[in-house]
């Protein structure tokens, strides 16, 4: 999606010697002063994985998929995670050796039981197979059952169209939408992500919530004390509001808003996730699924991978540069008076943040840095360069 | 999706002798006053494709798809449009007697050349190669190139999910969207249906343009004078508006609306919609497109035809179950204080006007019912009853 992400800040002149402590609770959406080295970043990763007893290429897998979030600017997804990852484990919710195994499935589609594991282990064995499988049968799927919390669902899309794929994922998640004419968030922001190889070009990369926007952007707007767009979300009796602190006590809408701009078909579309995923799959899904970092019992969710290849109907290298010739076009097409910049296309801020994290760094916000360095005291490892490559 | 539909008028209890002359260009949207039988409209479309050289067989099928739409009370795309189709065959735009044909393909993924053949022919053949390959692999795609307009897209998922597996069904379409930031409309409305069998319910069925509304929408706001909803359209100039005869000059916008409501992520999905079907399928794509009714040259747009056997995993008819359990808690959910009726479930207003159709006739407009008497004199065939099951 060509989705507005926050432009990482400059990297201070004179990093601050200690990060401050963070305000209790504090959201996602905090001034982002602090930069991370992001290979440091995965290596510190890895290393806390390790420390909870996960085996090396499970952790690896885990780091990977979190710090790719922190590189492409989607900081609610990345390591700020962690510690609630961590907490899962203590709770002895999350199996940190577990491995996928596939329990059932005929020709082109599986089903894997992802045992509780990590659930960035399990999707990348699951993406990995379709792709593999691809190869052969043209197109395959793999759904996953008894899985967790996954991370960005669009990596494991990206990995698919870095194998020269069109790659799908999608994962069901807590219900926090209310479906339309709903007074309740019965239903999750049940992402879908698609990406497609785009030949001279970065990929096509479609990762989207199912919602209009995520929770985190009510806690931004209440912060601020702004008012929140119409459509965004529903007070605690169902009524749509514009205050971020009633919203926040109500529920999220799902993508269109109310029902006069065509909320139902987003409503639509996060129930075909849960039919594609949770339904499919015979794990959890609906209202029934527990917060995802709820350390009372196992997520149990429900997961899609897919990989078409392009390849067995033809070029798969002319259809990559059909499809950077198409998005070259919507780039360069004129734009309306009240554009903030040019036309984007899905995955554009994603690939521009990931860039500029290479050169300066990961952004990350106060607490962000404390919790690492946290976790870093209490498993006895070597913190994250925290201000960047010039830091530390 | 559960969108609203028009309700069917009640059966006029004195059928008119004759019906009026339409309006010059009445829109959809006309109050629909008379009354047809879906079988012998179903006949009569079938006698008006055969009058025009197509096979018996394909007739049917076009036949079939056409009056599926009107019987689920999708006037847009049903039978009103017949004298458009006639008006291809007349141009020799469309080649009524060409079948699709497998060009390419690997596995469970396979390519057809429709040939520029009727769309719903093209299309259900597609579907059914892929229901029938799905038996073996677990799940099965077909691309189409050279595809002319199929009707609703809800169809081809459907044939799947009363064949057991969850359908899935795409095609690209002419440039009437904007993308996100761009002041002209470059990307279809590109709808997206997605159905799966549901236990004792009636099938879930979600069949959705990606953008916020049909331009019938803007229409039928025109004609009644009222404003339109911020966020469906833009006018000529990029600016969005609340003027429905400014947003007909303009473009629709992408499901979400402007950028402050996520309008990126229709754009997106209408994007991918486009790259799963006109571009993989090295058919048209994007604003090369040209007007699905245009006699100008073949469309060529690309589809796509999807089936997946839940029972490749498990138990499909456990799969349909937990579907209808889950449907219906979400019908019986608490509902806000400004809904207009209960929580619906994507499909059930199609079920309820598919229904209604069996007992009191498919509704139709003025014009509608002048357009098919036409046909009928032109080809010397009978004309359908037109006014319900009491009349004719």
């Amino acid at each position: 999606m060509p989705q507005p992400v926050d432009p990482p800040d400059v990297l201070p002149e004179a990093p601050p010697q200690a990060p401050p402590e963070p305000a209790p609770q504090a959201p996602f959406g905090e001034p982002r002063e602090f930069r991370l080295d992001p290979d440091a970043l995965e290596q510190f990763t890895a290393d806390v994985c390790r420390a909870l007893g996960t085996p090396d290429d499970i952790a690896a897998d885990v780091a990977t998929v979190l710090v790719a979030a922190d590189r492409r600017g989607i900081a609610s997804h990345g390591t700020a995670r962690l510690p609630s990852y961590v907490a899962l484990v203590d709770a002895g919710v999350v199996d940190v050796a577990a491995r996928p195994v596939i329990d059932a499935g005929r020709g082109a589609f599986v089903r894997f039981d992802a045992g509780n594991g990590w659930g960035h282990h399990a999707g990348r064995v699951a993406i990995d197979w379709a792709i593999e499988s691809a190869r052969t049968t043209g197109i395959a799927l793999a759904s996953a059952r008894n899985a967790n919390h996954y991370g960005i669902a669009g990596w494991y899309a990206l990995r698919a169209a870095e194998a020269g794929m069109i790659g799908i994922s999608m994962t069901n998640t807590t219900g926090s939408v209310a479906p339309t004419r709903s007074r309740q968030g019965l239903i999750g922001t049940n992402p879908i992500a698609i990406a497609a190889p785009a030949g001279h070009r970065p990929a096509f990369s479609l990762d989207m919530a199912t919602s209009t926007v995520p929770r985190g952007k009510l806690e931004v707007a209440e912060r601020r004390g702004k008012p929140i767009p119409l459509g965004w979300a529903i007070d605690r009796d169902g009524v749509p509001t514009t205050d971020a602190t009633a919203a926040l006590d109500g529920a999220l809408l799902p993508l269109g808003g109310l029902e006069e701009t065509a909320g139902y078909k987003g409503y639509g579309l996060a129930l075909a996730v849960d039919v594609l995923t949770g339904v499919l799959a015979g794990a959890t899904f609906g209202k029934r699924i527990s917060g995802l970092f709820d350390t009372a019992a196992p997520s149990d969710l429900g997961q899609l991978f897919l990989a078409i290849d392009a390849g067995a109907i033809g070029d798969a290298e002319a259809f990559g540069e059909r499809l950077g010739d198409y998005l070259d076009g919507l780039t360069e097409a004129p734009t309306a008076p009240d554009a903030p910049g040019r036309v984007l296309v899905p995955g554009e801020p994603e690939v521009a943040a990931e860039a500029l994290s290479g050169v300066e760094g990961v952004a990350a916000d106060a607490r962000h840095v404390a919790d690492l360095r946290a976790l870093a005291a209490r498993f006895e490892i070597a913190p994250p360069p925290f201000a960047g490559k010039a830091g530390a």
